[in-house]
């Protein structure tokens, strides 16, 4: 189903979309190249890891949901998605904000009405526009002027928290008392035009825009592309796959003097998570009209910032992280019969579904109540749990095990007739595919000590 | 300087914009109220909380900005109110996704093509609707038209969440058996018009669209209001302020059967926070085109499910949670002086800085040492820290102290020269203001305890 989508692709509306979007948006980095994989094991790889996506829940269905989730942008999240770009973007926030004591987040809006960083995209009232449209007296001339001049006056969306940032700098300054370094951290939808044919592009984006003296920028450029380079490889399954690159000094954007470029290998090739960039003090001076005094900061020689950008992409991180985790097994059973297995291996702390409750012989009713306690004291806890006894349709338990195995959920564990003798259940690994018997009492603990054992590695 | 701002309001171009916005914006439900307070107690009380929210950096300066956020629309947040923001959304996302098993989290785009649903507000392409107006070959009438057409089929940006949560409700169906009930929970920005003379209003608002059978769908409305109310009163300082009542039959919206409101009284009066209604069938039959057999579940009568929604402004959460907790204390000092004492008592969960860390007497040197490591700890262990010892300029403890209240800071911790001979430190607590003397080694926990004993509540 999905190369056939792949393919499709090309000869379809929805590519023209992608490819306009991916040329109009340098700074999302939409991706033409994921829509035109061309080898066939690129493709069977790529179909097959947006199937399961969609299978289990990770992206909802449709084939312009599927393009736009693979070509890097914001597309309909199922329940698994979902969770897995928040706990995505959690773990970004984090180790952002926890990196250094002077990083602090901030929101700003989502729209802007600043003619000159006024984009492409303009949000426009349609009874406004209306109301201009039903005036017979305007002649075609004036009606031509005032249409213009609606729409330039018009909000613009964002396509970046850059301006937020550099906006917020003079009130943070006075929060850190004019002391460098600090850094304001952002994250939530950006916007892109597509090609007018579609919806505009939504990406989910983070932020980090720093600000430092001039002559510390290189150091920190450096300094922030290791550690996002750490991060990401943190979670991976094959940490090889993601990458960092300075960007050539042809494809330097604006008054950027360096970038740095962190990149994931697809199937179909690299595509870049998340971008840095040492921009000077430019675009900093422009926001505010040029007068340094505002900007001015205690370090000597009462320097104007230097700004270094972080800007990452997580929608395709959530895509990255789901391919690089997708692995694909193949053993014999013991009738010589050859299995395979697909094994979603997202970082324990990733995963969207820690531990799956299911019930296996005995009292229905009675294993039900067992389950309904533990699924309340893994709630409290914040282990997020499956509540598969809950299912009514007979499945084998090995069937089970590859649902669960598909979806990437950490243990399964199976309530049974024993456990209401003795409190002893079993709980089997994704990882290891390995069943232990543990006594009731001891799997909550069990459970958070090996998810918080996995985020301190 | 706020009841100024507040009694200007009344005479400038941003009130008609907030009043239009309250007229256009009943899903919203935008306040004109706030922007009108008539007597000067109560321009006294509201200026006092905007003051303190946009000097202690929850609300970012700037008069507009204000006004927004008291309007209960999204403003720019400054470091505190974007954390305080961030946390009172995650105990929304924990409350209702653990409340039970079947709440699903989704995530949805935020602008929509679909002509049906299409709204005042639509995102247009400004070199599309160029392209139309640079054609000397089209007559007026053309002209018109093509415009029109534009318009029409632009993408409309979200006003609620209902509408994809709807359109979820099949994939979900499949995931839970075509077993009821079960909810799809989403949260994030939301747009309203404004009156054409400023950047349309965002809403940051919570969604959890719940599917019941339909014998059921008033019991579950009565479970859901109990639940939310519950919850807002959960971290309130003074609870009785949170109120819900039934939506008078006049007032009802929609398709919708009956309503709850869930209700704080700021000082300007009554202002709703969050809206329950009992919607029926009929919205969920259209989204999927009258299509039953789509959407039947099996509880044996093989019915559509019915639909309650509960849709939450968290900006205006944001702004009642900071006016409940605003305490304003007289006492005398020892020289019978009259003091007065302004605190933030935000709840512990809430508060967005847990601890301050600041240096006493002594070897500054070795004293910041000891608070870079302390401060590692606790964002190791999650509990965000003010590093109040970078503080270059010199402020007397009392200042200190009155500084943190105003912040929310429930405990300051005072490193001394006492702390490098024998371990012990100084902690105040913001709510007793009472010092006590704990050893280094066991202020994490305590904080952890603290913070963790007050969410059990």
């Amino acid at each position: 189903m999905l190369s056939y989508c792949v393919r499709n692709v090309l000869q379809r509306r929805q590519c023209t979309l992608n490819a306009a979007a991916c040329r109009a948006a340098p700074a999302l980095q939409l991706s033409r190249r994921a829509c035109s994989a061309s080898s066939a094991g690129e493709l069977d790889q790529a179909g097959e890891l947006l199937r399961l996506c969609v299978d289990r829940h990770y992206v909802s269905p449709g084939q312009t949901n599927t393009e736009r989730f693979q070509c890097g942008a914001s597309c309909v999240y199922g329940p698994l998605g979902s969770e897995l770009r928040r706990n995505l973007l959690e773990q970004w926030w984090h180790s952002v904000t926890r990196s250094t004591a002077q990083v602090f987040g901030i929101n700003t809006l989502s729209s802007s009405q600043d003619a000159a960083t006024g984009g492409q995209l303009r949000m426009v009232e349609s009874d406004s526009l209306q109301r201009i449209l039903d005036q017979p007296e305007l002649s075609r001339e004036q009606l031509v002027q005032q249409v213009q001049a609606l729409i330039q006056s018009a909000p613009s969306p964002r396509t970046n928290f850059l301006q937020g940032a550099l906006e917020q700098c003079v009130p943070s300054l006075e929060l850190v008392n004019r002391k460098l370094p600090f850094g304001l951290a952002e994250s939530g939808l950006c916007f892109q035009p597509s090609d007018g044919s579609g919806c505009p592009a939504e990406v989910t984006q983070t932020s980090l825009v720093w600000f430092c003296s001039p002559r510390t920028s290189s150091h920190w450029l450096d300094h922030w592309a290791r550690q996002r380079l750490k991060w990401w490889r943190k979670f991976a399954l094959s940490p090889s796959n993601f990458s960092s690159s300075d960007v050539p000094v042809e494809e330097l954007e604006g008054p950027a003097s360096r970038g740095v470029r962190i990149v994931y290998s697809f199937p179909w090739g690299p595509e870049p998570l998340e971008t840095l960039w040492s921009r000077g003090q430019t675009e900093l001076l422009q926001t505010h009209k040029g007068v340094r005094s505002k900007l001015q900061c205690r370090d000597g020689r009462k320097s104007v910032p230097h700004v270094v950008s972080v800007t990452g992409n997580m929608d395709r991180g959530v895509m990255a992280f789901l391919s690089n985790s997708l692995q694909q097994l193949k053993r014999e059973d013991n009738k010589q019969k050859l299995l395979r297995r697909k094994v979603l291996k997202l970082h324990p702390v990733l995963a969207p579904v820690k531990v799956a409750l299911d019930i296996g012989r005995g009292a229905t009713m009675e294993l039900r109540q067992v389950c309904e306690g533990l699924l309340q004291e893994f709630m409290e806890a914040k282990i997020s749990a499956w509540p598969g006894y809950l299912e009514t349709l007979p499945t084998s338990m090995e069937q089970l095990n590859a649902k669960y195995d598909e979806m990437g959920v950490l243990f399964t564990v199976v309530i049974g007739e024993n456990t209401l003798e003795s409190g002893l259940l079993q709980v089997r690994s994704r990882d290891t595919t390995v069943r232990e018997t543990k006594h009731i009492s001891e799997i909550k603990n069990f459970l958070s000590r090996y998810i918080s054992a996995a985020d301190n590695i």
